[in-house]
């Protein structure tokens, strides 16, 4: 057995995913670990697809509701999908499979920012839980845990459901052990302040205490998280990550910014890591992150001096950067907090804190509406995660995007957002390789020139084509009604939403 | 002169309105007073508007740009409107004149959340402000003032501005005197946990501490605020009260809900006087209220010893209530505190506090999406006001409309909502005459059944034969966006969306 298991009580509890697994019942909330490809369950989904498949060649229902902390890794979502075993999901996916069952209405998804749903769970939004199935690094005499590499919802499903599943996986890194500072609140009608002022304020414990009773399986893995390979920014990338960090030194130009004042947030990708590339050689200093996610682009500013704290609630690290992670570990703890996400994520710390909020999008329209998930407003892609938790709480948000894709054949800007995910009230600035668009203090009317001036030029004349049937309606946000979504229509029609 | 002014320095500056507007130039930022109806500046607004008036007959430029607290009153948005000085306003306006301005496109509106203002005000989002007119109920001997019936952004736009004019009130209530509670948040990177846990925690001052150097001119006035008179609910209100009772009963069976722990936000109007006229009569004690506006049901519930405490930032009582208002002052100053906005429409202390939200509506549509703002997606009516800080925040959200307006030409639900300002992500309870839809841990296609049942019958079978053409496309959220608007295009065209 590992020496990962320190408990007593939990020694004894140790079996195989296949005896655990069946404590998981068809219908079953199960809420689980795992944030963005980090730390989720690596043995347990496969064994109750198992289950499912049994069921099913016998003619039996066997589907079961599944609650994480954000998307997870094919060992999770894509063998449960696989089997056709879950009926119901929340709150963010991005596995292929499971998306595409979402998309023809065979498996429900209900797209919830991902710093309320803990609390949702807590008080009875979605019925009992019966199963909370966690990995962790180790269990300590006490029964405490060390969390995996996300946090997630881990403290609420614990807390909520009548069993537990514990999957000890040797192949985290001990390290990890005092990264981690898991804070609960009090009860709903008690709270009282999170008393967080400084991203790196530790307000919990380091380790995940739970009721030890409630554990009925201890299942011991060994298999990596998944760990998406880095990619070399684009020219188009960092075309876009020059305009963002030109932003940021109007900002301070402006007097609204100061080169040690930024407390970035920040979406996982490309552009992002183009972005923190850019930080590298600018004049910013200080830089703190309270954000989701641990991303390549904040080791390389740590390293640098650049960054001095990162907050967030998951890694999302390549597997040359894990391997740097694991060799510094030391170094890197006194630069890293995991905390549960409905604190990385909590309105209340991200108010206060003053950060500059930058995420990803699919389309924005003339007047600053942003579509952050449904493509054509009908096929969602991911989920809004937590961008809508930073974008309305942000001393200042903004949405980075290329201004084009497919190929050139959609537009980023468009005359209607065909779905809504951040409204004109909260969307401040948005930035494409052409440039940024400042919305802040502007009517709708008035953003619309600063909106097309980012568009590609090759879709400017239609969206000023627009602009001239909806300023013939007229009103405070002029459109035509019945071209809003030509764009989309002539996408659906022809495959682009260029006119021919 | 009035004996309300106490501070020496102050009384020398004592001039008519006319002299103060002198002070007030062609382009200016004026931060103003004013919430709802109440507290308003009332005589500077008519001498600015005359200036502008004189200004224009000689072919000269003049318009300055409005900031308040939220809507204010006729003596306010309709005089300078009448008078063409109104280049931009902000936050949220209900005058009639300014509004078609607005429409037209002659005046530049932004519609923004009220507890964002005041930060970007301060943080320069609109550069300076030269100039802030606040009306107050007296001036104390150090120069602090007796703030008026309303606090609104008073605290940021004295902060910020060059120059500050007074308005004093005779008219006000002196009792207003220690109803107040001013606070404000330390600067921007610096601040700390805002030490409100319960609704009745006083954190600040009560008095509003100013710069007496930047005065430059007093002003006396004896005028009433805007008193909306008081309408009995009529027998829709009724029974969408009666709706939202049954729900907050069904939410305490379920264990979501306590009777000694509602704590409610409440927007103004006919409906949500009838809500509090039910709740008088039902098990629920204990009521609390943290919201934007204390009305004439909210006097009702504390004089009845259901509400033991209720903040806000303003008030919007009938004339009746008003007189009711100051002869029980004493017992009132203990059951209600006047905040600012910033502090009043907090996201930090509505997350904390768990309270349900309740808020109008224009237009739902059938996945949740809700407009708050634009008829038929173009024209404005008032603004998103405070509704979005209270719904996105809240522990429950939820909306109340009659499921059909202009003596059924417009349904409140429909297929797409045509502008959107709460999200599917944010929007949980919708209420009509017709029952609740409860959309809580429901995916988009479970939503369209719950809305449809609660949408007036003459539109169900339109909605149903829409969600045919939308299911053909499929998705996770289906939509015919060939079809989307037709209801609003049929409103344009015929006057009605109901099919002939």
């Amino acid at each position: 057995m590992s020496d990962r298991i320190l408990n007593s009580e939990l020694k004894n509890k140790v079996m195989s995913a296949e005896e655990a697994a069946k404590f998981v019942n068809n219908g079953d909330n199960v809420g689980m670990s795992g944030f963005t490809g980090a730390g989720y369950p690596k043995a347990l989904p496969a064994a109750i697809a198992e289950n499912a498949k049994a069921a099913h060649e016998k003619g039996e229902e066997f589907k079961i509701n599944v609650f994480t902390g954000a998307s997870t890794g094919p060992e999770t979502d894509a063998v449960l999908s696989a089997a056709e075993a879950i009926n119901f999901r929340t709150p963010y996916n991005s596995d292929k499979e499971l998306r595409s069952q979402i998309n023809k209405g065979e498996a429900f998804y209900s797209d919830i920012h991902l710093s309320h749903l803990g609390q949702q769970v807590q008080q009875g939004f979605f019925g009992d839980m019966q199963v909370a199935i966690l990995e962790c690094v180790k269990i300590n005499e006490d029964g405490s845990l060390v969390p995996s590499s996300a946090v997630g919802n881990n403290v609420e499903y614990a807390a909520k459901a009548d069993k537990i599943i514990l999957e000890v996986n040797s192949w985290q890194s001990l390290d990890l052990e005092g990264m981690h500072d898991i804070y609960a609140p009090e009860e709903l009608w008690d709270r009282t302040p999170i008393q967080i002022t400084k991203v790196g304020n530790r307000i919990g414990d380091m380790y995940h205490k739970i009721d030890v009773s409630k554990v009925v399986a201890v299942v011991e893995t060994d298999s990596a998280d998944r760990n998406s390979p880095f990619t070399e920014p684009d020219d188009i990338s960092k075309k876009i990550a020059e305009n963002f960090l030109q932003f940021l030194e109007d900002e301070v130009a402006a007097g609204r910014l100061t080169y040690d004042n930024y407390v970035m947030q920040s979406g996982v990708g490309n552009v992002p890591n183009a972005v923190m590339s850019g930080l590298l050689d600018s004049k910013f200093e200080n830089i703190t992150a309270y954000t989701e996610v641990i991303q390549d682009g904040m080791l390389d500013l740590i390293d640098a001096g650049k960054m001095s704290m990162a907050s967030a609630t998951s890694f999302a690290l390549s597997p040359e950067a894990a391997v740097r992670m694991n060799e510094k570990a030391d170094f890197y703890n006194k630069h890293i907090i995991l905390r549960p996400q409905a604190t990385s994520n909590n309105p209340e710390v991200i108010r206060r804190l003053g950060l500059i909020a930058t995420n990803g999008l699919i389309e924005a329209d003339i007047y600053g509406n942003v579509n952050s998930t449904n493509v054509t407003g009908v096929r969602v892609m991911n989920g809004i995660g937590g961008s809508g938790d930073f974008t309305r709480n942000a001393y200042i948000s903004s949405f980075i995007t290329p201004s084009v894709a497919k190929g050139g054949a959609i537009s980023a800007i468009v005359p209607f957002a065909s779905h809504i995910d951040h409204t004109e009230h909260d969307v401040m600035v948005i930035i494409t390789e052409y440039g940024y668009a400042d919305l802040r203090g502007l009517a709708p009317r008035q953003r619309v020139e600063k909106m097309i001036s980012i568009a590609h030029p090759d879709y400017r004349p239609q969206l000023e084509e627009y602009v001239e049937a909806a300023n013939k309606v007229g009103g405070h946000t002029p459109h035509d009604l019945t071209k809003a979504f030509d764009f989309h229509n002539r996408f659906n029609e022809t495959g682009s939403m260029r006119k021919a």
